[in-house]
């Protein structure tokens, strides 16, 4: 027995041998593991990703985060193991888009592309294989693969730090979950490229990841407007006519959606107009074009048996369908060509701003199945997991080649897709856990809308509008409602004065959005990426009961209904029902950002802010620049006035961006940030903006200031 | 490009070319497949599953139910994918104990062993991965992997019976999920062997299947009493005190049941008594059992540093702990004999009647992780599918030794387990989905108890002890709350009464499972598998919202909330709130089990019992063998009387089963099936039982016929 009992020692040492880890450092900041023979097609390559090498290198250098021998990796039963050491006091952020937990530590996550179905499980619209750690570091696995994550929640019998046995009898200390070292992360392939991230602060993190596929998103002007999508049966001359009402009721508006029934056909399409309902779709795309208003289309990417692209096409897809039509496989050229051709024949040369691409996230029951035959040979899992991406990458590319930016709508991202100017947007309908994504889609490299489509109540209506005009995407997706911004009528003053509030902070969404580009940094993201926040890592039994919670489960608290909104401004909503509402404010002096006065510090502070508002708190030196109320963005070449609102008292610097506003003229360097800067005294404030650059484009007007804290 | 699209369609070619299956005949009616290369560890093999080879031949030969040509199998990116036809009509059946469906065509399941997680998505404590279809067949494939199964949800663009693309604008007929000619399941390894069980009826599917395995479990007699368990910390003398309460009190008790408390740390385990709550065990268990009530002992299978086999298994254990427990590799002989042997010292051998196995099933968060390697380098993947086969089979085998049979409480089995004498429960508690779950449990081979723990009315205890009575283990599971039978004063007759009426059907329980044993058939068994019944296989779109069911998902309605419980009883429960209830009567004539009426036939009735009773109904000729009421199981050797009770006109027919009731020797022949018969005619009915086999255990007394039909 103890020859057996040696064997079975030796094979064990066998197979818990740790596999040998390659590194490279390949950018400041951010280092290469490479363990076996990664797979060649992955996230990146998916995404096309290519680093901004030069504004990596202005953020600098910095030291390897972790112990590089507590990075380990095994080869085992054809797939690979990696693990990620951990301390006893740090917290997890990313795995992904989440909708209900920002907090991941402790957490098991399959990272797999679907639709949000209801919890936090890994399977969600960006399954981004990505965390961030409250020490200020940052690990991305690049593989396509479905990925099973233990953030924290697997302890082994060999670690140096393992958490102690107790009896659950008698020791009430015990716990459910005991402290696990480590991140294990399982790679189901004989190998992986793994990527580490340093810091010094967690947001520096989150800029290194977001540059390291190019950078953030840059919409055009107009995106950052108001848009709405109208019911899906309609006509070109009904469209005209709600585009009307929207002018004359004083509504702002710069993007109509169009849903399925655009399309001769939808469900499988065929990316052709319905010469029913629009009859010369140039010709209505030139006329709401000249009314300031963009067009953009639904599609989803299956190709029905009667779109004129089918019989090129077919050969090029999957052996499986999706409700009967097509699945192209875009890591084809051909495939790419035929499909994209027909987007750019019929829609973005005629004029099409942009697309919502639906249903490339799942779920299951509608998309392609796990055994489906894809004829590049791609594995189905890898198609799954980025297929949005490869729909963002290439219709971006015909927008890229026309030198007209886009920004639409997508159901679908992954990492490296940080630089395509897409949305995420789903049918989830939780206005909290909409908040929740906006806050963790920060940790992702991803946009999401909190969209608004339709509400029970005037209140809910009022408070979901109010979250939309502070997000990246201001929208009423109202394809099966028909609700418009004034459907309740009784607040329809207030929305109004909400989405012209939104128009008139365009120039600061605007530069938050290039800094996103430019620096990495998330226009929209999480408290925890917010120097002086200190994060809510307490945990409590809530329900003692063990019939209704028989192991007697702790609960996480967290803050994940308040976020940054920009560099300067904290907002903090209300959901239907609140009369009042906590925040949890930062280190240093908060204001209010309608009255300017001071609110508090490094506090937490109950906010009663009426219907009408939504409270929204400024950092002390805080600037937001503003422009006039109106309907439509400003175009390219236009002048406006900028008024510099001032809160506080601390010297106050803002970086305003300009550029064309319309096209990619800005990666050839047509672009500025002019230095804001204002100081207070004694007897009041002082102002200056530097000047324009000779050459660049220029849509600053007249600059005022306005000194908001009295 | 042309030449590139060639070049595809000759890489998707050999992609796509299916892998040779070789077939084998197995046992009459039941075929082999095999792929690639099968692994060596599997559902049987970790099961030591032996088929009933007289059994199955009794069953006879069958033809093989499918077309073969159309049973494909591919090796793909180093997985098995496998298709089975499906024709427009069919039903699927099984995948698993399913907790709110019984049909499964159109779902998705990933199946995994896991708690059950509040919607049926293949994570259960059973998932089983085998089908029956509606045609009269079945599938199970044997493998203790993850599978994806696609049943019936994908379609594929070259199926000879695709179906037709539709336009969702305008065609009303447009569906979410088109019609899927097939089943599709990823198996993650390169090769896999399958099973095909041929019918005609989908009842004789199951029947080979659970024959396959050698037969379902045949529990000893007091295992269809009724059991107690007891608040965890009790003592010996409390629990004592209990067992003489319930004497007192008239109430029937064969078995109580310890909790963690029982050992000297849990959570843990030691597998040791507690010297301070148990100071004498072995003179625990002679008193208990010279009361005529077994004991049982909670475990789950996680060592703790502090237990005396600690420092022997710690080299045969897992490198990851549960609670900092070390998981044993049972697959490796050494460590079951350390860890079966600690049972049998502590446990069995004093007199322990058998084991409640915890956590054995998941979920995620406490069991080992996917990544934790055991040094038999058996995969945790297999280790988790599989782990609640090893415990049952190994802690079953010290009882075969000792020539004692068991019957105990388990939260993990699978494929391969129907022998095992253990009933699966969880820690859900919904009424109506453990109702589900029991019919769900004949289509896994795997037995469940809707225990009742807690209620909140006195109705709601009631209603759930109604239905206990009708299941395979009878079970207050208080270990939480310390409820008693007669905690709910009000009810408490009544509770009392079905806990007698439990008792007195025991010659038939007793039987039902022995025809479970010996010919396969589920003692508690789904309508479907019930001649003459009609599966409502209606979809209707429930919610035409479509912010609410964007997709406008059609809902499937099916029966799930009645059951067949023997050869002739349906059993359709009643739940909290319910003053009536709707009952779908098989074809034939059905009569009131308590009162011998006609009700119906091949019809849906309405059933208004009143709180006493539960509805239960009786096939035409249908005969119940029923012994005097009493409060203990009857012992090895003794003497009842039976009173056979004949239901409607047709002739009658029954197998009354009897062996010694505790021993294996059944294995050995020294049991007996005798014949009952009864004839009614104009003057009333003729009752007749064969003679008792001379040298064989006879328990039958008197036997007195009951007409219950007037």
């Amino acid at each position: 027995m103890i020859v057996r009992v040696l064997l079975f020692f030796v094979l064990s040492f066998t197979l818990v041998q740790g596999q040998s880890i390659v590194w490279t450092l390949v950018q400041p900041g951010v280092w290469k593991g490479t363990v076996g023979k990664p797979e060649s097609y992955n996230l990146l390559t998916a995404a096309g990703a290519t680093p901004n090498a030069s504004a990596l290198t202005r953020l600098g250098v910095a030291d390897f985060p972790l112990p590089k021998p507590a990075i380990v990796a095994q080869l085992v039963d054809g797939k690979t193991y990696l693990r990620f050491p951990l301390d006893r006091t740090e917290q997890l952020y990313g795995f992904g888009l989440n909708f209900q937990t920002v907090h991941q530590r402790g957490r098991i996550l399959n990272l797999h592309m679907d639709h949000f179905g209801g919890s936090d499980n890994g399977r969600t619209h960006a399954p981004t294989p990505f965390y961030v750690s409250s020490k200020g570091y940052g690990v991305f696995i690049n593989s396509a693969r479905y990925l099973t994550v233990y953030a924290g929640s697997a302890a082994r019998k060999d670690s140096p730090d393992a958490p102690e046995a107790k009896d659950r009898n008698t020791d009430k200390s015990w716990t459910a979950s005991p402290y696990s070292d480590a991140v294990e992360i399982v790679v189901p392939a004989a190998g992986v490229e793994f990527y580490v991230f340093g810091g010094p602060k967690p947001l520096d993190v989150v800029r290194r990841y977001n540059l390291f596929s190019g950078g953030g998103c840059l919409p055009p002007r107009w995106g950052l407007g108001f848009q709405q999508r109208v019911k899906s049966l309609n006509t070109a001359d009904q469209v005209l006519a709600e585009a009307e009402e929207f002018e004359q009721k004083g509504f702002p508006l710069d993007v109509i959606g169009l849903e399925p029934g655009w399309q001769s056909k939808s469900y499988p399409g065929t990316f052709e107009w319905d010469k029913t309902r629009y009859p010369d779709p140039g010709g209505f795309l030139r006329v709401m074009k000249a009314k300031n208003i963009r067009t953009n289309l639904w599609i989803n990417p299956y190709v029905a048996p009667s779109a004129s692209i089918y019989n090129a096409i077919r050969p090029l897809t999957a052996s499986h369908t999706v409700w009967s039509g097509v699945v192209p496989d875009f890591t084809l050229p051909e495939a790419r060509r035929i499909f994209f051709g027909q987007l750019a024949k019929d829609g973005i040369e005629p004029g099409v701003s942009g697309y919502k691409i639906d249903e490339v996230d799942g779920y299951d029951s509608w998309l392609w199945p796990d055994v489906a035959i894809f004829p590049s040979g791609r594995p189905a899992e890898q198609m799954r997991q980025s297929y949005g991406l490869l729909m963002q990458r290439y219709s971006t590319d015909v927008y890229h080649q026309k030198n007209t930016r886009t920004y639409g709508l997508v159901r679908a991202s992954n990492s490296g897709g940080a630089s395509f100017p897409y949305v995420i947007y789903n049918d989830y309908y939780k206005h909290e856990d909409f908040i929740t994504a906006l806050i963790t889609s920060s940790y992702c490299g991803v946009l999401w809308t909190p969209e608004v489509r339709a509400s029970s109540t005037s209140e809910e209506w009022l408070r979901r509008f109010q979250t939309v005009v502070f997000s990246p995407l201001a929208m009423i997706n109202a394809w099966a409602s028909g609700t418009k911004p004034w459907s309740f009528s009784d607040v329809s003053k207030q929305v109004q004065d909400m989405a012209l509030l939104r128009m008139q902070m365009m120039p600061y969404w605007y530069s938050e959005f290039a800094k996103y580009h430019f620096d990495g940094t998330p226009p929209f993201r999480a408290m925890s990426l917010e120097e002086g926040f200190l994060a809510d890592v307490r945990t409590a039994v809530v329900n003692e009961n063990l019939n209704d919670n028989p192991y007697a489960l702790a609960i996480r608290r967290e803050v994940k209904d308040q976020y940054m909104a920009g560099e300067n401004l904290l907002v903090a909503p209300l959901f239907a029902g609140q009369k009042s509402r906590v925040v949890t404010l930062p280190k240093g002096n908060w204001y209010d950002f309608y009255t300017g006065e001071l609110v508090g510090n490094g506090q937490q502070i109950t906010a009663t802010p009426g219907l009408d508002r939504i409270p929204v708190y400024v950092k002390d030196g805080g600037v937001v620049p503003m422009m006039p109320a109106r309907l439509h963005a400003p175009k390219a070449g236009e002048t406006v006035p900028i008024e510099v609102r001032y809160y506080g008292s601390k010297p106050g610097a803002y970086r305003l961006y300009d550029d064309d506003g319309e096209t990619f003229n800005y990666e050839r360097g047509q672009y500025s940030f002019r230095e804001i800067r204002v100081t207070k005294n004694d007897r009041g404030i002082q102002g200056s903006i530097s000047t324009a650059e000779p050459g660049k484009p220029n849509s600053v007007g007249a600059v005022t200031f306005v000194q908001m804290t009295k």
